[in-house]
């Protein structure tokens, strides 16, 4: 892959050129007129552009321009569909566009390690294809607008904890399987503008300081072309940023850093053609994303309707006894709880939005029940002093008038933000007071929840009869709750991370958020349902549970070998219940034994698809050597085992409701053998083996070679991984060199 | 602490010294008369002397001189009982003299990590504590008989797969906390004249060539003056072995590495006077030794009677429904079990011991049961064809016509050895439908374990009426259960080890053995009891249960401080019962929140006593810094934390009976703020806070200092954690670098 080269960084002296490579202010790049470099506008908002209006020289979090709010990752990634989060990209692209952002800072694409990281709202899933392949859609979105994206935050920045210091201890094999995973997808696939470092270290070292993270993988293996641009404020040592591949230190500091990057190219401490290359990609950058400057204007009704459709897309139906769901036209529905009209739809920090507006659940839904008496109640106050016994008493007055009760119940505000993480994943107890007390009181009970990061269901989930997870669902999600609600729209949501019944039983739960500078990766490879599963353990909800108010049916699972290590499944589905619904084809594959330890199974593919009753249509989806691969740290590289693979149809990371067998013959990997070969590999071998034994024996009587045997198997038993270069010291009778030297030659064919 | 110097070394040639530092054949060192150093014998046995009695020059486990077999760790562990675990040390100490032994290769204090360790029988504890105060007196006893005890394997050693080169990935206070306790204690108290370094890496490097390891921590700061022997094979570069602190490789090898370290001498790549050390550490080791040379006899009959004694305080009686335990002096007793013929005393591997005698279970019973009718079916077979429906059937007959039946089953000897991991806990399946087959038949049931790992006692355990957990007992083990079974003694064993329900809750479950020559030690320091108790994972009996046929009250529990930061707890036992027995003490920990995750109990001090009926008693335990500190990687020390900590009298690691709070000002520990400490520190410092607080808003009108601090609580909610020097660009006004530098100033005072 070539490196672009700058033609015209000549023209630039060196001054100017180190002084283009940090930021002017707060949210914008400084400009080289002379060599035809712009100012480019970098501004937060995976979900929304939140573009500051106050000083740009400061940070100013809920002063920004106007901008649809889009539901937050979190609830993105629950819709499954990669098609509805490439629209959403769009729109972001196309409002960043009107509002001169050239780029967007998003998608977050960091894996879910722990329920209780502050900013799991704005990341996808515990799973990294799903991350990746939705990540992938975004970033397509956003650039079809000639905006660039920022895929962030590269990597292994899981938590909030200390973020800016702490190491993330982690093996080379995890960052592989489940922390880069979705970045490399996202950068070989959609070919994103930018890549944001994290603030934080990788095993010691950090992200913005790490050429092996950079450059070797991400430039070198994954063929990134874009702008390394550094989170805001993540540059320490900024020369040894430029030397491992960070391009842009942003935001602009008052610290003399551009001087001091020109100071170590004048000692001879940095080469010149370091920063040429990080000139060349910022105004490669400049080229791409200025080159569409027409002038856009937006439809903010139009993109509402469009917050509103991911938004009921997204919401997941968990629970839904005796069809208690969707609400009849009619009867007396009592909707309690402030989030159902003063809906908490984001999180805090850099990704807050200044919505256009936003919906009220309490009046969408009276407005899609005109039949309906919908009677309020606010049962719990988030914030200042509150009365919970008053305020409960009322909401049980009104349950118990009504025929249905729907209490809208969730995470206060400040519980989970940018920059802190929980340190339980519970309600606010008076809500579970509350929903208890409700429960009791009314005919039927559904509970709508709001919140970024999982919470418990615990203490009140079998008293209530149905259950819709709505996350933080954006600016229109009044009305997707509403839409859900009665059926207006068909649930279709998945679960895109495991909800345990205890956050005590996460594998995480006693390496998060580490101690002294260090959080130890300890669960390696067992994050989420590969952990639950692999290990048994029982949760409330699985990773990919999700409801609908029809029913599919599967059939006709094939799995089709399409090469050596490569297969085609296929599937019929059928939409076999009443109503028009979505239904999520889910793929995990199961490893056989191998040199590592394997996960139960891993999502390797899905698709979601849209069926009239009645109607049935066959998924096929394409499992790539990626799906059968492990990443062997003695190669260096992705390796196939061979080996029996399973190809699971599952409802969910749990319930597998169809399996196909997968022969692979895997890759082959030669390992001669030598003196460093141990006892067991020497013996074991399919040629050597038979030869040493015999080597060992020749010239023996029938006796002695049965003592010689037997001696041996009991040493081996012992010893079998010791290096054969000290075993030889625990055989009875020596084995001449010469004859040791041949039988390594043999083992090399 | 002085290095030993040696003296004579100069007499003796480099390629005479070089030689001396390696074994002349399997089991002894060479000597060196001309300078006074005779030949060393060292031989295996943690609870008997192996002295293999075949060709020195191989290894051949099975044919070595009569010894008395004493129960391997895993039961001695279990009395938690040091005065006569030191007994037992005494007696191998004295057949290790008469038997011509200069060093008895043990004891094995590596903690149990995971209960799948081939090799856990051997070793004493999941808990470092109980580990370090049983291996000190197993030390204090061998050493007072003149021979030299072997301390093993150093360190890290918690498994058999791949245990020749697999890196034990563990972080510094891990080990400082869990896996080196046992041997700083055992070094520091007992002063074992030899260490023996393990097979494994540590973090990378091997054991062998550890230096930090073996000189920086072992020597150092542990001030062990004795000689570091390779485990047998251990070494590979035999001059980084000596460079790093191993003084004798054994065993001899036909390797010229003898030759080797002379050429690295003369080369100039060794010092000479590593050399010099090492002989003069084998000298010593010598002098110390061979000092009381005058010949002893053994009484190999008391041996037995000690063996029976301390198999008997090393059964735990695990369950005792209805008294059904002991058993009466007549009626009819159904023994089943191959087990109670053939008793299954010992493992696999280089501690086995050509035991004198061994009992038979079924015999003893019979012999302290001359007035009951004693039936005997044999149940099950643990190797060759077996009839398992035929055996079965037969002892459902027996116990339908007994009173009793007692079922003594187990793990097959092929289950479990060193050289290998189990890869389950579970009881063979025809084992566990013989035990339930015999509980549906039988009045009453009681079961015998026999094994040296933890086993599942699942799908049986609540359909019996008494369990005995046994472990390997040694020679005498077969009287050991007559006198459990009967009440001839009353049992006082306490679990050394959790017993979970399944393996999957075990912490290692994920971790273990490792893959690719690596093992993560990812649960950190919540091993064992320390998970369960923190993770609130249920086990079915927990570290430290064991009943009794007496009971025990225990009044008057205080805590006292005796320091800064040590204390003293007393508490007043008293046997309740009607017979005489003992009772373990068990005192526990709790830390309050400070910068390391801290485990919801630790064992800090342990005390048994013997009681008659009636008899009260007062114990002391005196708690001394180290039962309140923690490792603190950034101070590289041992640390107290300033708060309240929990003193808990408890049953067992999860039944607390008492609990007294203390509070200990802890270490000041000064941390002098610079602008890498973050924001968070510097606006939280005491004193610094509100002085850049103040200067920050100096000059400014009410109103723009409201603007100011508001905007500075945002900036801080996001990036506390962020270094002052990036912080500082996040501010809406500039600080002038005098004011920070005063600040700073201030902060070291």
């Amino acid at each position: 892959m070539a490196t672009p080269h700058d033609h015209d960084a000549a023209e630039l002296g060196l001054d100017e050129k180190t002084a283009l490579l940090s930021g002017r202010d707060m949210w914008s790049s400084k400009p080289a007129e002379r060599a035809g470099i712009p100012s480019l506008v970098l501004s937060d908002g995976p979900h929304g552009v939140r573009l500051q209006r106050a000083d740009a020289d400061h940070l100013e979090l809920h002063d920004s321009h106007p901008a649809t709010c889009f539901p937050p990752a979190v609830a993105l990634a629950s819709s499954w569909d990669a098609e509805l989060i490439g629209r959403v990209g769009e729109a972001l692209g196309r409002e960043s566009r009107a509002l001169g952002v050239d780029v967007l800072l998003g998608p977050g694409v960091n894996i879910k390690r722990s329920p209780l990281c502050g900013r799991n709202f704005e990341y996808f899933s515990e799973d990294p294809l799903l991350s990746g392949v939705l990540g992938t859609a975004h970033v397509a979105g956003v650039q079809s607008q000639g905006v660039g994206a920022s895929v962030k935050h590269f990597a292994a920045n899981n938590q909030e904890t200390d973020r800016m210091r702490v190491s993330a201890d982690v093996d080379e094999r995890t960052l592989r399987e489940i922390y880069f995973p979705a970045f490399e997808r996202i950068v070989t696939e959609a070919r994103p503008a930018t890549v944001m470092c994290a603030y934080n270290k990788i095993n010691g070292i950090y992200a913005a300081q790490n050429r092996w993270l950079l450059t070797r993988v991400l430039r070198e293996q994954w063929g990134f072309e874009g702008l390394v641009v550094s989170d805001w404020g993540a540059v320490g040592d900024r020369v040894a940023a430029l030397l491992a591949g960070t391009d842009l230190e942003m935001p602009g500091t008052r610290r003399d850093t551009d001087a001091r990057v020109a100071a170590a190219v004048r000692a001879g401490e940095l080469d010149e053609a370091v920063v040429d290359t990080a000139v060349a990609r910022l105004r490669a950058l400049a080229g791409r994303v200025r080159a569409q400057a027409d002038p856009v204007t937006v439809d903010f009704d139009s993109h509402h309707r469009l917050a509103r459709e991911v938004a009921a897309d997204s919401l997941v139906l968990l629970r839904n006894r005796d069809r208690t769901l969707p609400l009849a036209p009619t009867g007396r529905v009592a909707v309690i709880g402030e989030f159902a009209t003063a809906l908490r739809h984001q999180g805090g920090g850099s990704s807050h939005v200044n919505a256009t507006r936003v919906d009220s659940p309490l009046e969408e839904l009276r407005a899609v029940l005109p039949d309906a008496q919908v009677d309020f109640a606010q049962g719990y106050r988030t914030a200042g002093l509150s009365d919970a016994a008053r305020l409960r008493a009322e909401a049980v007055a009104a349950a118990s008038r009504a025929d249905v009760a729907v209490l809208v119940v969730g995470l206060p505000e400040a519980d989970e933000s940018e920059g802190y993480d929980r340190e339980h994943i519970l309600l606010p107890p008076e809500q579970v007071e509350l929903v208890r007390a409700v429960a009791g009181a009314a005919d039927r009970t559904v509970v709508v929840l709001i919140n970024g990061g999982v919470v418990s269901l615990e203490g009140w989930h079998d008293d209530v009869d149905a259950v819709i997870e709505a996350w933080l669902p954006g600016q229109a999600g009044g009305g997707a709750i509403a839409d859900v609600l009665t059926g207006r729209v068909n649930p279709s949501g998945r679960l895109a991370e495991t909800i345990p019944y205890r956050l005590s039983d996460n594998p995480s739960y006693l390496n998060f958020p580490g101690e002294q500078g260090h959080v130890r990766y300890g669960e390696g490879v067992m994050v989420g349902y590969r952990y639950y599963e692999t290990a048994d353990v029982a949760v409330r909800y699985p990773f990919g549970h999700g409801l609908s108010y029809t029913s599919f049916e599967q059939s006709d699972f094939l799995v089709t070998p399409t090469g050596p290590d490569t297969a085609t499944m296929s599937v019929t589905v059928t939409n076999s219940g009443d109503r028009f619904g979505k239904h999520v084809v889910q793929v995990y594959v199961t490893a056989p034994r191998r040199p590592v330890s394997s996960p139960a199974r891993e999502l390797r593919g899905f698709a979601k698809v849209a069926l009239a009753p009645g109607e049935s249509t066959t998924v096929e989806i394409a499992l790539d050597r990626r799906a059968f691969a492990y990443w062997d740290i003695t190669r260096d590289d992705w390796t196939v085992a061979a080996g029996q693979y399973r190809v699971q149809l599952a409802d969910n990371a749990h319930d597998v409701t169809a399996t196909a067998a997968l022969v692979l013959k895997g890759d082959s990997v030669p390992r001669p053998i030598t003196l460093d070969s141990t006892a067991g590999e020497w013996f074991g071998h399919p040629s050597v083996g038979p030869a040493l034994t015999a080597a060992m024996t020749s010239g023996l009587t029938r006796e002695q070679s049965d003592e010689v045997l037997e001696g041996n198997e009991g040493a081996l038993r012992l010893l079998s991984s010791m290096a054969m270069r000290q075993f030889l010291g625990f055989l009875p009778k020596p084995i001449p060199a010469e004859t040791l030297d041949r039988l390594m030659k043999t083992s090399e064919a």
